[in-house]
């Protein structure tokens, strides 16, 4: 059903300074960078590895709103790990399959995500405490 | 520097629970499964795309005792995600070039990991609130 680990969503407080570290430290390359007014976040896709179904990447996600998910998110826990998402090849596909399983899904329509991509969010509390994404990339 | 996103993972209450969910909801398939002493943790690891360098999993970590560093985790923050663990072809220049960056790795040695890996964890601290794991996995 998944083609891949598209990303890794990670809340930071200042993306600036985090893209420099990613970039300095673990030697990764920005493909992106958007604002995305609908989630209120400022975020940035770093590459990790490109592969023929899609890109493995970091996403550093810093909120426009205190009161945003994502800002929400830092002022309980801190910078770290927020979400993971999985690359399908059907996003629609993906949330019926999910949505028939029992699974409360977010996004009944896709939404708009980084790079021009379709994606769904699904409710942590019935994905085992990990908030989860299902994207479906742009074929390039 | 890194290869890929080896693995992403989540600690659990439960971990035959988790795999059966994981294999009914996402269909992921059990590729190992192990009790690792050192690390108090009974895991597995399910994987999501193989590929030349190799593959990205998901790793459902239960502890065995809840003292140990999972243990504790999931007492402040319940089920959730823990860590991130990107590939490398040479965990000892990895750690090396870390530790050069100012970067404290808490296995100055790699460690054993899962199937037959040779692992090592930076401190969280240094990486801005992300539990982050190497990974030499063993060629095939």
């Amino acid at each position: 059903m998944f083609t891949r680990i598209d990303h890794v969503g990670i809340a930071v407080r200042d993306l600036e300074k985090s893209i420099v570290w990613y970039q300095t430290m673990f030697g990764l390359t920005v493909v992106a960078q958007e604002i995305n007014e609908e989630q209120s976040v400022h975020e940035a896709m770093l590459l990790v590895d490109d592969g023929p179904q899609g890109g493995s990447h970091v996403q550093l996600l810093e909120p426009t709103r205190q009161d945003s998910p994502v800002g929400k998110y830092l002022a309980r826990h801190g910078e770290g790990m927020h979400h993971i998402a999985y690359g399908v090849d059907d996003v629609e596909a993906a949330i019926a399959t999910m949505a028939t399983s029992g699974i409360r899904v977010l996004d009944r329509k896709p939404r708009h995500g980084a790079m021009n991509s379709r994606i769904a969010f699904m409710h942590p509390k019935d994905t085992g405490g990990v908030l989860t994404e299902l994207v479906q990339a742009v074929k390039h």
